[in-house]
């Protein structure tokens, strides 16, 4: 087993990606990032390592980066597959594996199938292996979900409320969430598509319909303006009573007419504030009722880095092409040690 | 895909698997027991289908049981793999696949390295498959806390307890919990090895090591009486204030001397008669911390069956030998269609 990775996206998710990897004892020997103000800067210092000045020098070199013998990339873009396929695609014809955390790839076949089938010629081409990962879509409203279902016979109806803060979140995000806005506004922010509340519902829907065996007839969506009663402020915004404080956006699953699966997600700020605990949240109701919660709820950014370092040890045994989290073992955090541990300060 | 099954061991479990097999579109086409009072009468009479005397006739005669195109063995019979290991060797000889719900089978390593061995030779020796599920081994106390674990960059300490009611069982498991007796004679029963806690432990902790890649120095386990401090009354029993409600079974686990794993398991009659809820409760504490509860308890009867039901689409993908549940995909409840659903009346 090599221990050398490849870094393709050193923004925020990914800096934290280059951390965990690197406590975990992988080498990190290319970073790339599209991104000219990030180029020639050494990867230490982007991520904030003890020594700044060591790790790769970021590139935005795809060709330069990805030389000598295939290893992983685990790749932090962006979350939508027109966006993210041309990168992995690049990995993938040079015959590299690929991790991401773009939210489309957990089940690229929902966002674009002629992209999914092209992802997977490719890989299964190359003899490499291409996967998506990360809390949600990933796991908290899809695998955790098919963890519930192992003791049960039957499956009825799946409920999964997942309740977070938003408050650590830049003003790129918040503004996708309508944080700030007066109701009417954000009435009109859904319908313009500026404000667009979660990304992987269609994805979490599709893994579990996957792996059940149920074929979904129609899903719909809403998204609703939590509307706060108090005075909030978070790092980089403050709103009033009678502001959006978030957007409770949730999907509906129905199967001949009946609902089958309702995922529902409050993302706002400050929730406490309201007296709203935030929780991860599943009721699965078949020939047994098995009701779940976790206080609070599972952290998304560390989870994601943690879902996608922890996939390493797994994807390498999987067949070639594009692999859904569903068809692999459960990718816990393995303890593996490596042929030379080199130096990776 | 075939929907033919054998189901070996017809007693409380066995008749839960069958039924529910049946519900899933599954048919079984031989029923296995030892016991002479079984023998002879048709599966629908003692599983107590609609139909009483469909389904085949309980036989005794492996051999005649197990002829024609080989399928997978629902095996039910007992908890320790010296018992069961004969028992599933007649199958794997014969080329069919076991399912086995025997305690020790999840992870039959740590009963016994050279049964294990031998099973596993003689499964990839005749092409077939055997592993062991349950809820507890199998899911409550190891692989939910492995699928916990997934979003978890490091895992430094866990904790599981599992809180339920011994209320529906019969004389013989209440008397190895030691319900009834008075404190005092607890203590003698657990020196005697009559009163022996929850089958289980060494195999959860062997399935969560194994898969972590940890390696656990050191394995202690306490047995202490719950005793009542009020009247409780089960079908089978009934206890006065000062007797023993139950059994505090407890195993911890170490590393390097310190403790990593601690898994507590207080089974009793009634515990709702002291305020005490019914749970599956786990702590996972490292780069994060994960708290996570299940009110009540996940069902340990009906998700057996379920998880023995379960694993039938599964374990046909796997490789011959010895499969161990964590190296499976997540085994949930797939909507199967067969070539010919036929008569399972």
């Amino acid at each position: 087993m090599t221990s050398d990775i490849i870094l393709f996206g050193v923004g925020a998710m990914g800096q934290r990606i280059a951390r965990l990897a690197r406590e975990r004892g992988y080498t990190i020997r290319a970073a790339i990032d599209m991104d000219p103000a990030k180029q020639g800067i050494p990867l230490g210092r982007l991520a904030d390592w003890q020594h700044v000045e060591s790790g790769p020098v970021v590139t935005g070199d795809i060709a330069e980066a990805l030389k000598g013998r295939p290893a992983t990339v685990l790749h932090a873009t962006a979350s939508f597959l027109r966006d993210v396929s041309p990168e992995i695609d690049a990995c993938l014809q040079r015959g590299y594996d690929v991790i991401s955390i773009a939210e489309e790839m957990t089940c690229p076949h929902v966002a674009d199938p002629t992209i999914a089938a092209q992802l997977d010629a490719t890989a299964k081409h190359h003899g490499a292996r291409v996967m998506g990962t990360g809390v949600n879509p990933g796991f908290a409203m899809d695998m955790l979900v098919l963890a519930l279902s192992v003791p049960c016979g039957r499956v009825d109806h799946i409920q999964v409320i997942r309740t977070n803060d938003l408050s650590d979140f830049g003003p790129t995000v918040l503004r996708t969430q309508g944080v700030g806005l007066t109701p009417k506004d954000f009435v009109d922010a859904v319908a313009q598509g500026s404000v667009v509340g979660h990304v992987g519902f269609a994805q979490s829907i599709a893994l579990i319909a996957r792996h059940l065996g149920w074929e979904i007839d129609s899903v719909t969506e809403t998204r609703e303006p939590i509307i706060s009663s108090v005075a909030r402020e978070a790092p980089h915004l403050k709103i009033s009573p009678g502001q959006v404080a978030g957007c409770r956006h949730c999907a509906f699953a129905h199967i001949d007419g009946h609902e089958v699966l309702r995922l529902e997600h409050p993302q706002q700020i400050c929730p406490g504030l309201e007296g709203q605990a935030t929780s991860d949240q599943i009721r699965i109701k078949g020939d047994q009722v098995i009701e779940m919660q976790i206080t609070p709820e599972i952290g998304g950014g560390a989870g994601t880095a943690a879902a996608a370092v922890n996939a390493l040890a797994y994807l390498r045994h999987a067949p070639a092409g594009l692999v859904h989290l569903t068809d692999l073992p459960l990718t816990s955090p393995k303890l593996t040690t490596f042929p030379s541990q080199g130096d990776h300060s």
